[in-house]
């Protein structure tokens, strides 16, 4: 019996970095995880300084990741890291994923899954073989309102779905902040960093995940224009897109980093035969219901919302909000779960089970070169998204 | 000097009609109009007993609007109406148009202007031929905050716009709800009575005019995807289209009366190198102004806008919200004054003239051509507005 | 039968004024009342300019209000005034509201009805001899959405009310504005103008009003205290008081015009067994309806208020702001049915009865009465409102 | 050097409560703080089995705090605890504590700190006498916006404050719950378990805090009145005080669990000459500026946030909502920050110490007293609060 936390590492997530002090406080905070290993940076100075800070010993804090994943799978099991947890920018998610994988270390990785959508089938590949446990930190799935959105149009409360807006305007690369040592934006508008798409990847694919995600649907092709709006700018900073869904719903996605003075505005409205809902980042403890013969409801993380999925996933009772560390958290809180329940030999719960995966990974590869290769045209025409799988 | 108030005639309107009552509410309210005369129904039974419910006496109700252009125009000055407001379905907005610019009568006409892009070509004409004034009710345009917006972009506070998002969603025609006796669904979901558009007429039309009414721009091409989702609906009942505007702006609209649970919520964001601003008729006495670096202001109507043409069109201090009927009596009460104006001899204002006219209706029935043109397709493609007036 | 417009006369109201034209806007709105006579100010230059604007024949305008309605009383019944409305600060309500009954005519007065008591008790006795009409205009009542809250309450869907808190926060008097040219604040802060309360009269009574119209329950005794912020300043800007209700609830009463930066935020919850609602005139088309057992619902006007007198009460429908005028037009428009309805020997539905009377005025007399005895002073005590009306 | 994680042990927060789970995930997010031994319950079997879901070695899983305490205290400084987290009904405050801090563990404390007044100038004294740290969980002082709110009226951006109106409406003690199961109800409405105070305890002693905690600024007295909604209720669940602040001001404190339908509603809104500021725990990232004279502004957490604890206190950029855990993380970590500051003999700077602390549980408890004597009367007075410590 696995009884004790789960020993995680990390690759990237130095004091400098942004998203690896996010991972670690999401991965804390349920007493279920405990930091035990780090190759926190390219730069060892960082990287031991880190690891310090951290609270590791030194000899836990390595210089390569390389150097990591082998010396660790020679510690014996009481000891060795159980998972490893990837804060990279894009280009290094493939690479250290997967020589974690074949090290027989289950993965938590950021998103977008890899530089490239084959890279993606990759990992697949090689999870499947190994049976370990994935997840890819697509957030905005992991707040309980957003779960009790899927549950509702699972249940076919708002009848079949036929439109779906989803949205995800930021403002903060509306100046050209990568040349003025914005290290976060540094490394996103550089296609040997980022991959193909800019804003698009980076947060298009959250949009296309959480669509797909509230409505179980899928797309299957969609039209696009991205644009480049800041001169010299290497990447996309803005872009839309019609969707088509697999059901024949219509939807229309929208992200841009040059919706000045907007923060992380992530919104989705899906529409049915019978009524609606929206839900808004900014105030994410709150669903909206909308019906055609009745009331207007306010569902309410805590208070109101009763799909299993939602309760599982909340911490608090109503009125003392739940944030983005919370849903963040949910993430890990899951992957634990199931590599707990693996490792006890017992069947992970839906609810366990219930967080992003080398799926949603592909699906994200999928839609970063349908939209580059449906948006980057003079000409717009609709773009397959080829096999779902 | 014309020193009474400016009297109205009325084409539709009867008790039995919806946007008549609206018109004359917004009409009576600054004391500026008083209806004199109208034909209200081509069911006469109608027409007479409205007439007499609005205090009209006998000899001025008419059963043609025929017969009231031409009786009118033979009564002396003093008696005479001095505008007809035309509050019909599409198909009738024409005809009873061109007859009273004709006869020598200003002319307020509910959008969309006119059946055809040639009619309102041949409206145009006959305007210019007459000098006589012409107003369009694109309400939004009326709001005190809408103005203000339009007054900030072309002070260039936002900096050169870069990305457009305006939205027009409701849910009304969710069913088939035409087939069920609603007057309004059943007229607007006709084509020989709405037009080639539905939604993207009756709707997508003021989305498209408020884009263009604040950011001062022109849209000049537009891809789009019109949809029908209630079986057997003879005229699109929802559409997307991304836009190009003449600056190099992008833009995306979206309009639906199949968005379940909403009731008319028009909702515009712009935003520009520096900033952004959004404007949502639901709350419409609030101006949210977006910045890069300086936080979020709140401008409201009656207490913190100050463009020329916002205080010209408010009517309550800050805090005595006002509504859709004043937006809407803004265009009459600058409309009269205009009138008035010209009766008078004198220049009007640019805060008198700042009502929608012909050119707004020519733009919107070129829209609609346009959206028909680009999104009734299984193939998607660019489409160009054509001249730009 | 009474088949024409009403005849207004105003007492008060010059283009100077502000309260005046608000009243006129609501008058015009519905086409059932046209203003036929008028001394809009004590100065004779004001008045007659004034008359000239509001498109009144000369004779019509008169130089005191004791002329006007002596000569209209005179003039043959279907010329003269039906009804006057009397919009003139605090201290020149009793006079001419009492001499207009005594000539006749119908009245409508601004609040509070008067500047003592034991005044509005005559009015009182007054309308009862003479069985003329009388309304009162506390705006707030006529909203809609408040007509939906009051039928709600009545119809016991929140269970028996336990708590009320109404607060009404005005900024605008934070500095000395009335020793700065701001003629709204100099008559409101001169207790010789406005009587022996500032704040409490202006705009607690609203407050009170309010609570008492949406809970059909009566303030049966309050503690209170009364405060004056800025120095030098006659009357109080500022209070707040505690309130017993007749049934036994209890209540909060917050008012203050030096709540800086605060525009006009009438606001009220009320708390049941069963649950809650809330109203804000900021949003004044939203009702939100708690429950302790299931969602929190957002009721709209237009859309989803289905009580009699909130369907009365609309004009639009869902989604098109209906705003503080028409709020304030439902008031006349109401006074206008009723006027009408006996004048034609029939009996006034509920609906058309449904405006703020002497009877409100008396309340709110009672309310400055009560408050002023209770909060000016060092030590705090329980004030009762005496006997109930 | 202190270089490790501080050694937490926890009394009370057993598997079957509420707020000890809330403590622990506080605790943990910031990796700053380890479990390391707890009595988690008055019984044995389930304070085991917490502490096998926790992690804990049995040894550390002790049957009575005393005897934590005692064993604790004897075991190696590399090995004991640093400081124990308090998380039981009132009545279990003061004992622990006390013996807590005299076998020389630093403490977290829920609030309200004591069981009696008399108790927490104890506790004061004892703390003082042993240099020893402790913290009191007023979380709502956590947010970096109030700290921002509290910066912003230090600095006299509002000018001097006027008017303060704080409030906190719950409803879940609607019905009476405590018959019915309820473990949190139960004790809470309890006078042997939760003190003389039920809903003025539990949370009118958080809405006191905030607002002396905002304004810097203290109440002198009061008058009050408290109320016993719920039929056989043995404590209050209503109440309202206005207040007396030590400059002058005027307040207003509601609060309230029988707001049927109200979650957890915290809002504080205080007015100065020059402007006000309104902050609402249910979008707890929103600080709302009103000025006299400038359009309302909205300042963001990890946005337009600029003072130095709101930044301090802050753990995502703009746009990712923090809840009400990291508010309560937010103790907890200038807590461990103060304490390992002390333990490595440097002065913790004020960000750190911006913690609750036992002036703050003195203010309370002399909130309780001085509300529970001016308001459990028929008569009203003022009630001095005594001493300002």
């Amino acid at each position: 019996m696995m009884n004790r936390k789960l020993r995680m590492g990390m690759v990237g997530g130095g004091t400098d970095a942004f998203i690896g002090a996010i991972h670690r406080l999401a991965a804390f905070m349920d007493n279920q995880i405990e930091l035990v290993c780090g190759c926190f940076s390219v730069n060892p100075e960082i990287s031991k300084q880190s690891g310090k800070l951290y609270y590791l010993p030194e000899n836990r804090v390595y210089e390569t990741y390389q150097e990591m994943f082998e010396k660790e799978a020679k510690l014996p099991e009481g000891e060795r890291m159980d998972f490893v947890s990837i804060v990279t920018p894009n280009f290094v998610h493939f690479a250290p994923a997967m020589m974690a994988l074949e090290h027989g270390f289950n993965v938590v990785l950021d998103k977008p899954i890899t530089f490239t959508l084959d890279e993606a089938y990759q990992l697949k590949e090689q999870i499947n073989k190994t049976g370990l446990t994935f997840a890819l930190t697509h957030t905005y799935s992991g707040y309980p309102a957003v779960k009790q959105a899927k549950h509702m149009v699972a249940e076919g409360r708002l009848g079949k779905i036929r439109k779906v807006y989803v949205e995800y305007p930021q403002g903060w690369l509306s100046s050209k902040v990568e040349d003025a040592g914005n290290a976060q934006a540094s490394w996103r508008t550089d296609p040997k960093k980022s991959g193909k798409a800019g804003c698009m990847g980076d947060i298009g694919t959250h949009a296309h995940q959480l669509a797909e995600y509230i409505t179980g649907l899928k797309v299957t092709e969609l039209c696009a224009e991205i644009n480049v709006f800041v001169p010299n700018r290497l990447l996309d900073d803005d872009g839309a897109a019609l969707l088509h869904f697999d059901n024949g719903a219509k939807g229309v996605l929208m992200a841009s980093q040059v919706a000045a003075g907007e923060e992380n505005a992530v919104k989705i409205r899906v529409y049915g035969e019978k009524g609606g809902l929206e839900w808004n980042q900014h105030e994410p403890n709150t669903l909206i219901l909308k019906w055609i013969d009745q009331p207007v409801q306010i569902l309410r993380t805590g208070t109101s919302l009763d799909a299993p999925a939602a309760l599982h996933n909340t911490r608090t009772p109503g009125g003392h909000p739940e944030g983005y560390l919370e849903a963040f958290a949910n993430i890990y809180r899951n992957f634990a779960l199931t590599v707990r329940a693996k490792a006890n030999g017992e069947e992970p719960t839906p609810e366990m089970l219930d967080f992003p995966g080398v799926e949603d990974g592909i699906r994200g590869m999928q839609f970063i070169d349908t939209v580059v290769s449906a948006g980057y045209n003079d000409e717009v025409k609709w773009v397959k998204f080829g096999d779902i799988i």
